[in-house]
């Protein structure tokens, strides 16, 4: 776990999302000693509601502990929240991250500072972005060694393929492979027929993996490989309870095809996942199913992300 | 026009859809001389409520007329529907398909006559399937001098690619572009911004084709080409009223770079493209924009496949 600087004061970092609300008190040794969660995300609030609505959340301890330090991630750092902070052009590290913030003294004089996003400017056909998973990588760059030259993969709803050379992010890619399996069990015609899945059926998992990895014309063109869903259960190969698994694996399984296609990893390389929405397991299978090392699993570094980031600021703050 | 030979009585062609039925009358001379149109599609009869309501619907004609032979294509012919008929494989020339047919008679005399769709059984992972687009490519092919050979497209929710050699429909590929537009526009994050357009924006949707066909990594995979709808905003290279028409050339774009991967055509090459749900003048536009030609775009030929079929199983009975 990264340390607070002793003589520092405990901080607040905020996970701030469209649709929730995530708030951390870290004392001044950097453990987390209280969580808040709630529905509060930026979708419900509009201009002039995210302060006192953030004052109320986390009232309690700036009543304890007087003003604080406030680290925000996420949305809320978003054209569509509180305060838009323009993204840091890869390559990125803490310490551009650190520079890319934007501060705000706030009515009780707490002092929140937003955290930047960052965008890749050499993506075909336009600058490609990502805000919130930045601080995800970059709690896991700083328990890498510096020379370390690592491909880290953020599954979700839109998943991110990224770069890590020299504790930088290089350069990254967005994947809605989430988004697209949500859509296609929600409302098309796979939801029309597929049982709801309650645990991995892993059989039908592997298939659908196997069938977009197979490198194949019908498996790379994703709007032909998706309808192997429907004529699967046509040639009885594939049944209701399958569908959701076997599309679930398709979808990440062509993800890591069009990931290997574009050179975000060799064949036989290793990737990093780190963990998001509880889907670190099933592309770590996909990984392994492929032949691909897996080099970390992390669960949550979000956390060690801010951390670093306040860390940093803290220091140049000392320096300035 | 195909002509109906002299002495035959009127036929009855049924189009008959998972959302909509359609009903034509044909006198002897091959002429439509009335149609019916209802929303009775499958999704809302289940069995015994089929023969009922086709004889509402054409009651009329079976009063005036005596019974008649009544030939239904479309997804009654499916496993939802009325009466499976069995796919017929690839190659699938007219004969085949009028071979394939099963028969009934109904309670007034008239016998109904299902048309088969047809299977490829080469496809991966699973054969591809079609019912009722093959009727349309029939009614093309019989247009056709026996030794063209030609690749033919359907737009639609489930478009389809096939190849036809010597009057025969020898394969051909399923892509579900229209179904994925349909979700995209309907309940993603590009439809939370999206401006319905109302005709097309031929500059966005150009511009989407030619992301889509740049045949560039990030373009070839779809999770990723489907995010630029997003990153084309956030650069102010995109406005709300350009996202749909951007979705639309880029997945129409996509279809078309994905048949090219999979040999439909060769660059250069030329296409014929059938009409199905008004696309295909998007298609024509996609297809010229990456420099194939365009052999022949007819508007509707399926009842003219279905009149050949209903002259071939007539000529074969009088044979018998």
């Amino acid at each position: 776990m990264t340390k607070t600087p002793a003589g520092t004061k405990h901080r607040i970092v905020i996970d701030w999302g469209t649709t929730n609300f995530r708030a951390y008190l870290i004392d001044n040794k950097g453990v987390t000693v209280d969580e808040v969660e709630a529905g509060s995300g930026i979708q419900h609030l509009s201009e002039g509601e995210y302060e006192p609505e953030l004052l109320r959340l986390v009232g309690k301890w700036l009543k304890e502990h007087g003003a604080l330090k406030i680290y925000a991630l996420g949305m809320i750092t978003s054209r569509n929240g509180w305060v838009e902070v323009p993204y840091v052009a890869c390559p990125a590290s803490l310490k551009d991250l650190s520079k890319g913030t934007i501060r705000k003294i706030l009515s009780d004089g707490s002092e929140i500072i937003f955290l930047p996003g960052i965008t890749n400017t050499g993506s075909f056909p336009y600058p490609d972005v990502m805000r919130g998973e930045e601080t995800q990588i970059i709690g896991q760059v700083i328990q890498m060694k510096p020379d370390d030259e690592s491909t880290i993969v953020l599954p979700g709803t839109h998943s991110k393929w990224a770069k890590v050379e020299n504790g930088t992010i290089v350069q990254f890619q967005t994947f809605v492979t989430g988004e697209l399996f949500a859509l296609l069990t929600t409302h098309s015609f796979i939801a029309k027929v597929a049982k709801p899945s309650t645990q991995i059926n892993v059989d039908a998992f592997e298939l659908g993996a196997r069938t977009a990895t197979a490198n194949k014309p019908q498996s790379n063109a994703l709007p032909t490989l998706l309808f192997s869903a429907r004529t699967g259960m046509l040639a009885n190969q594939l049944s209701p309870a399958d569908l959701q698994d076997y599309l679930s694996g398709a979808l990440i399984g062509h993800e890591f095809q069009m990931a290997l296609a574009s050179g975000w990893v060799q064949p036989g390389g290793q990737v990093t996942i780190l963990g998001n929405d509880g889907l670190n397991d099933r592309y770590a299978r996909v990984a392994k199913l492929i032949g691909l090392k897996i080099a970390e699993m992390a669960d949550d570094t979000a956390l060690a992300g801010a951390t670093a980031i306040a860390q940093e600021l803290e220091t140049l703050d000392q320096v300035a």
